[in-house]
């Protein structure tokens, strides 16, 4: 179970109140890339962890920091509506500037939320509870948190490049080091997990020798007309040293797929029901 | 620009239907870890692919094959589909057996495709094509493309034994080996990119001197009463170098958040309107 | 079954034509808010109202009623883009007015929709039907309608004070009228139902002594190092009359979740599967 | 900011698991009568709070108190999904107890979350963040709150009723317990926020001068051929203690609506940009 | 505006309640085939209508229709559901066709809905209102009518054959012959805008002076290695009339898409803003 | 399977980048009369192609045709979007113009993909895999490919009046000329299948006998006190030639629907379960 002080997990001050830049912040709350994400993903993460329950731990701990990290957002979201209009006068449409705030923010911020924080993205979607990665794998997991917090702290260096506020650039700094932090935390617990060899493929528990091994380290060239530019995917021992890239072009193995005549009761059109 | 010969990459074949297991294929065609997912976000990486060009071709090539597999298994969903009914008897509402099999397939499949495949997961909710990870930043594509892969191979395996057709186990081994690769040609990628130590913090453009660097390889902890237990991730040199893992109690740096009262013309209560 | 006669409920009027606000009132159409949602969520509660047909009736002649409001708020979209540009010229890019018209409108209204409705929300974004709450519970449903109509009159208010066109005006003076008398009327039926002490707590029909009483009316603290403010919540009679309010410091009950090692065959990673 | 001592609020047993059942539990999740839907809902509610800060305080606390349930169900959820087949053997195909299994479930919680809990709803259906309601106004939030709880104490109690596992049992009295009292709380704070004469309608803010009051307490008859059932809403004084209820035929004050021809480049056929 | 007499268009007639049966017609509610489409697709379409106003007179007459077909399929859900289970037995676990049936039905018919229709498909998705086509040009609209009934038909025929209720075999007789009526009634509004010569292409406003006219009529093969087999679309007139259909082979007429190196602060990898 | 040669089907060039466009472009790629759309759409009616193997193979062709369309768009989106703003100046907040760009893009654009395309519409509302339209009926196919086509080039020509770049307006007459290809295409296949006496009613496999053919060429009228303007299709020959057009005013063929009380566990309140 959870608890709160109430407090902010680091302060938020914001000088010069934007609204295009609350709708900038959103992503940050609902995007894909945003706190809701990780903050539940490692929620579902240490729900199913199973295994050595220190990932459990860890998972639940992180996931309890990011709850912080939406709080701080929302906060920073509702703090820059403050300069939104709410009570338009005759001018706003003839005024550029005007009509490009009330026409650049995301219009459920005022209308349905009256000047806070929701949970959508920068373009008002609102966030999709499908983006939870867990998996049952932890190193999967791991691997979706990697990547997680790639996405995070791409997002929150853009962010940062588009305020000049310096309270919202002291804010962003924070949270780019816990981006820092989080992205090199997941990949230390993929090597506490034994690191790429013993770890990949995921998931280590298949046998290779249940799956067509001779074509589990070829690069399949689709190019037509083109050579294959070399990379380290195309020769050498593969990353889990279990194999040695090559490159193949690709053929087909199978034929043209032809299903049956479809069956009389089925709603199709009487001509598809006649054998060919 | 793209082509087919209408063949398939690698040989598909039922021996018996089995609708239920149709419906547990379709999360490899629509689920967000499936075909479609993969197709997709290669080629709007590719899309966006700035540097360096054999990135692009590379992502572009691989969401080539990735169709192929879209194709190999719409195409055991229709077959493993024969065995539905479709016309059902007065019998019906009292055999198990065939209730069991009604009850259990993804209707959608025989009412809006007519016992063929569709874009949508093994419960039946359809792709959303949010989860297409593009960012813009090569690295944190390929590590999204590792998760993607692993995932994927997570799937495949479940699926593998699911079944027992050996038609449709022949084909996973196809697909599990291809994934495989796929997860090893990402990582490869990424060592072609430098390395964790090179790659990481990503994006690594942003100098770490513009975020709050005493937070950005500190383990925070938010549990109560209790130790924080050891791991890779709390001690020793960071993943990307730059750094020193350390545990650290976390504490508020903020204070309570307070948002002014709410402006008259905002639809907010004449209570909230009021000064406190 | 239903009927029309093609005229407006009430006049809709738009003197200076608002591609901007055309944007602002697809949100009391398309928005989880709006009229729509009305129209369908009475639609379905009708469909499954069961006991007194009285509320089955009123449930379905209001529904009748919303769907001349989606008309209205419809008519008035289309009469608002009057003004959008569809034929750019070059001076379009230069002309901050201009640009911030068409950076400011929903393109979809104009690009799918030719300048007419949509069952979107003020962002663009869709109706989507599970917001629909039609639960087969009369005194559920009850309340489910003032709050329905509690967001929907605030989001009318908003919308009135965004706009100073006479005729857009006058006709929400009309809606928020309505929405006023369809609060009353859902709180004037759970007051049909016998108020308070007999509704509450919804279902009546399960018998209290199936639930564990002792926590039925404590107000759980989870704040650390803070007094709990005084609320009437936290002491007197509670609300349905069967009990009393008391604050009470939540601590746990139970004990650490801890799942089973992972299945052999479950796509986990082999450390997972052996026992702990 | 928030902490947690990984310990669950009450106790989670499954003494026979049943993965139907888990299947239902979802709905509980990830369902719009959920635990995430409260949780966050009432967090982002007090993100967005103004006026009196004892709400916001209310809200974030109880909004902790549910994060607490999503991880008592999650973990109930994984439990029952104990008796999930995963490694499907010859027979299952022919034994209607088996497929009965693998089809009633949601497929995804064994093939995406390796038999654990997801926040999807009991068909697989994720959940969609548009179903967090905070409007920035007081009233409307508690009312919300109020019709949050009262379908998800009906949701509790229909669980409860399609179980008989002892332990589900317990639990699931607990949580109905819960909502009990959180009915109790949301309703009080509407009794603190002055009851239904200085709360309704809502906005209180919004000056009725304002709107067209001959419609404001008028039940509107849009039933043919059919008398009006006599209801608190159709006479007697309305329940915000500012007017009187009374019943009109519904009769169009408007004319039909007509829009202008098309524009010439707006995409029509030519036929509807002539003048008609 | 809109009446109702509370009757139903047609008898719905339920003889042996089927609860699988309940979850097969919520498709024709809430499925993208359902009359919720319909029904608002027609409404949007009127609210849009431009140039002669008969359509808009048609479009909001059928749409008034087939608000009552939704009326009708939702009675017959709740009427099938009578058979499903809501107080689980000991037994159920155990006995396979209760099991079946609960694991067969839409569960949030039964939890969220209390054993009655909801706007979702078969499978439990909600019906998304972004499927409601109404483009403004009423050539389009008719088209996506024609395709709306013809799925529309499909559908009725399939659930026809799935059910031996002789009052459910009744009711779809009634509504496969109300699609066939609007499959003919939208192909005769398109012979009265003129039939294919006169409306094709779509849009029939814009000039084909300003098409690449050489690319107007020629089938493109994208084949490898095979013939193209010969059909009404490879030679002899267009059907519009105003072109020859040709074979050709296509082939790139552009270049490699190359975009040039990222910017510096757009979170690029920094090996990306090096000019390659 | 599938090959690419990495260059595009015709050449993209932008002379003045313009991110405002770029936004409307996303339509053309993610809205649901996008380029997605068709190739999904055509690959996915291609796998469940049944009856004569021609269409099948027509339809995967031009799904591999279409996948070069949304390589075209991809890449036009990202050379448009070359103007946009990163890293934002003081100045901009005054600056109306860069306010309105910054305001009127698309955010995720530019904060989730670094200036590149997306798969998602013009208010950044990711496509949705529902709106793939593959039946299993050839016809029913066929007529939702004119519908998409129909509104695709509805769409192309809005987009085409958007913008002046002579590169953009050139792509776009190829795009234009291609969707008046695929609209014939389409309905040549109709042509093809025995034209509307054959086709219609959709699907012909069902005997009419088994419909209510009382109804199945009446045009009902559900407009009160209003005569039915006539058309087409109000008299005459239908348009499948089975029958004659005429006017009926549409009247209650049923009674009111009463569902009976509801069950003791169900949830419900307990007035609702007595009898009535």
């Amino acid at each position: 179970m959870f608890y709160t002080d109430g407090k902010l997990q680091y302060p938020v001050r914001v000088e010069k109140p934007n609204p295009l830049f609350a709708r900038a912040l959103q992503q940050a709350i609902g995007g894909v890339e945003g706190e809701i994400r990780v903050a539940m993903q490692y929620f579902f993460q240490a729900m199913g962890a199973r295994g050595n329950p220190k990932f459990k731990d860890m998972l639940l701990n992180t996931a309890t920091e990011e709850l912080g990290h939406i709080e701080m957002l929302a906060t920073a979201v509702a703090l820059n509506l403050e300069g939104a209009p709410v009570g338009v006068k005759d001018e706003v449409a003839k005024d550029p500037v005007a009509s490009a705030v009330l026409g650049g923010v995301n219009l459920k911020n005022i209308l349905s939320a009256g000047m806070s924080a929701m949970p959508v993205d920068s373009d008002g979607v609102p966030f999709d509870m499908s983006h939870i990665y867990a998996s049952g794998n932890i190193a999967a997991d791991m691997t979706a948190n990697v990547m997680a917090e790639s996405t995070g702290r791409v997002l929150a260096v853009r962010l940062y490049h588009l305020t000049d506020d310096p309270g919202m650039r002291d804010m962003l700094q924070f949270l780019i080091a816990r981006d820092t932090m989080h992205q090199n935390q997941w990949k230390a617990a993929l090597e506490e997990l034994g690191g790429d060899a013993n770890v990949f493929p995921i998931p280590n528990s298949h046998p290779q020798a249940e799956e067509k091994t001779e074509f589990s380290y070829a690069y399949f060239s689709h190019m037509l007309n083109a050579e294959t530019p070399e990379g380290r995917w195309t020769q050498g021992p593969s990353i889990d040293g279990k194999g040695e890239f090559s490159v193949v072009n690709s053929e087909p193995l199978g034929e043209k797929a032809v299903l049956g005549p479809a069956k009389p009761l089925s709603g199709a059109q009487a001509e598809q029901i006649k054998p060919v």
